[in-house]
């Protein structure tokens, strides 16, 4: 029996891209000891606080049904946390609580698409954006960022794809660059959504993870409340990753449809989840800073380490957990890059290609070890990029 | 901004049958005393030793990423539990793990179906069918089941609609009507799936619950496993509703399909929830049998209570957690019905029209609540329709 084309299709065929991740794991699972820069996952696990305030809350008999939408008080919480964060007035009624950013994406996707319609997003992209877009049975278009802009989006190129579109998908602070998009960048994207009638769905699961400037929810910017979806998490911002946690903030309309979506897809999420969320989010910006602050630290130490040389290049690092590193000074390509790398030193590093063609050239370094094993590999990657680097 | 037609219209318009529950839960809201037999959700909460399990689980680290298919042990238990049960060959790799049995229902249409492929359902249905079909971009199509063959669909009125359609979708024990469906009639939908090329999707969360007969299904007949795509859950067998955590079984190259969907949708399920999960299954039998018996008690309590009086018909309880009872005798719908038993005795049972219309002049009652008040309330109920009883 076959499976329907837009199962079988999700992936969109052809290589994905992930032949060096899945070489590291290989090699791991094999015994071999890798150094593994790939994976957008801490290094430290759910706080045991708030695993205990779960566990307090199953045993106190939170494991019925909970409410479709999100549980009151963490609707609420997530409401009044939006609105201090963005100034935009925010009810709970705008809010949807997802199992995970993830639900959150494909959710958008299906509120704002129909069935062929077409759904605009950016590359480099996060490794799931055109499958999700596939997966809700719309039509995925990539528009290239490009390398000399340091990735930030051109509102010109967005807008020549535009016609037609239905929604635009952004992210930042943004994965795989760590590019945090700049006021008039998120002004002009603004801009093309207004003119021609798209929605934006905002992917803002990095937005506590910010080193340089400052995140804008482009939701305030004028206009933009009735036509943003703004996707949120618990994941990286409290290292929840696991709990699959998340939400959706929108108008309050399409919020009421995609809770009778979320009714027809995955009846809610687990009621003790919820309330270990909610006290996580109680635990304020304090607890965040700790949660990113490893990644500061190490964001400090690459600066250090990259100062030396000028085999690879720095994208301005500005947020999220990962480093983009431009290396074509090498003349090789990222993934001949990472692959070389991963053979001669036991490093996996992501090649730009797996996250599409803008990042070609590049490689993507998770922040996600120990500070002096971090700093280390680095070095080692300097050290090899310096070895390969084109006769000038 | 107008969301996308497909869900602003997940709920086909029109009444959704729901008042009276939704009335019920306002009285309650105000304060008045309701026995509540609408919601087919346990009366005691998930088992202690879960729940610590879970926390064992997560407290050791089990907090991160999981695998998107599942945890490899649970894949091999589930996968152990259908064989068992079936005498199906089953492998973990013919088991995705969802995030609850809704998911799995969803899922199963997705990989079905294309956009605007007709996928067939019985009617009386579990309130999530229709909109379940919608939200995967389907049209669906309800065949009748007639309360003159006890809601045993009839192979001839699904054939009659099987025509161009990609699935069927059936659910025995069945909600709401308590019906297990017989051999005969599993071969005779078998027999349609097989000549009109049609997925069998087969909903079996009240697999445990069966008091009359035997389950069978229907990927244990002839040619089915290639065909049927098994939905099962935790939520009924093991009291885990709040937990959201069931599965898929299916062929392998579906359920290779349904993880890079499940990578997209939801991106797995908590680990530690899949651990508790484990835990559960492995408790094996006689806890299934514990969790099940207040139900078989109460049918049996039933049986008692209904054979005094002949106001009300009980359709075979067969299975599952519901009584479905012919009230036509009256000369009421089960609307009518119920909201006049609701403001007359703060008695709240769903009308049979909630479920679609083969099941008018019925209704629904729960049996999850307290054997005495459940006792009491069911004589109410015939009462109350003895005292309405059209004259002879």
């Amino acid at each position: 029996m076959q499976a329907s084309q837009r199962i079988s299709g999700i992936l969109g065929g052809g290589s994905d891209g992930w032949d060096v991740f899945n070489k590291a794991r290989e090699m791991i699972a094999a015994g071999t000891r890798v150094t593994e820069l790939t994976i957008g996952e801490h290094d430290i696990r759910t706080a045991a606080p708030i695993l205990q305030d779960m566990h307090r809350a199953a045993m106190g008999g939170h494991t019925g049904y909970a409410s479709v939408p999100g549980v009151a008080a963490l609707r609420q919480e997530v409401a009044r946390r939006v609105q201090d964060r963005t100034g935009v007035p925010t009810a709970p009624e705008n809010v949807l609580i997802t199992p995970g950013g993830q639900a959150a994406l494909f959710s958008a996707h299906v509120a704002t698409c129909n069935a062929g319609d077409t759904a605009l997003y950016l590359d480099p992209f996060y490794a799931t954006y055109p499958g999700t877009i596939r997966g809700a049975s719309a039509k995925p278009v990539c528009i290239q960022t490009r390398a000399e802009d340091a990735f930030q989006p051109r509102a010109s190129d967005i807008a020549a794809q535009a016609k037609g579109a239905k929604s635009l998908l952004i992210n930042s602070p943004n994965n795989p660059t760590g590019v945090v998009y700049s006021r008039a960048t998120l002004e002009g994207i603004a801009q093309v959504c207004r003119e021609h009638d798209l929605w934006l769905i905002s992917d803002e699961v990095y937005d506590t993870q910010v080193w340089e400037g400052a995140h804008i929810s482009p939701r305030a910017l004028e206009g933009m409340a009735e036509r943003t979806l703004v996707v949120g998490s618990m994941s990286k911002s409290h290292a929840m990753t696991g709990s699959r946690v998340g939400w959706i903030v929108g108008p309050r309309d399409v919020i009421s449809d995609l809770i009778n979506l979320a009714t027809h897809t995955t009846y809610g999420v687990p009621g003790f989840i919820q309330d270990a969320a909610l006290f996580a989010l109680q635990q304020g910006e304090s607890f965040e800073e700790e949660i990113a602050a490893p990644f500061k630290r190490r964001r400090d130490i690459a600066h250090r380490v990259l100062a030396g040389q000028n085999a690879v290049t720095l994208v301005p690092a500005q947020g999220a957990m990962y480093l983009m590193l431009d290396i074509r000074n090498t003349g090789m390509s990222g993934e001949d890059f990472a692959f070389a790398l991963l053979e001669a030193h036991q490093i996996a590093v992501m090649p730009g290609e797996s996250f599409g063609r803008a990042a070609a050239g590049h490689v993507r370094v998770a922040m996600t070890i120990e500070d002096s094993a971090f700093e280390a590999a680095l070095k080692v990657l300097c050290v090899f990029a310096q070895n390969r680097q084109s006769p000038a």
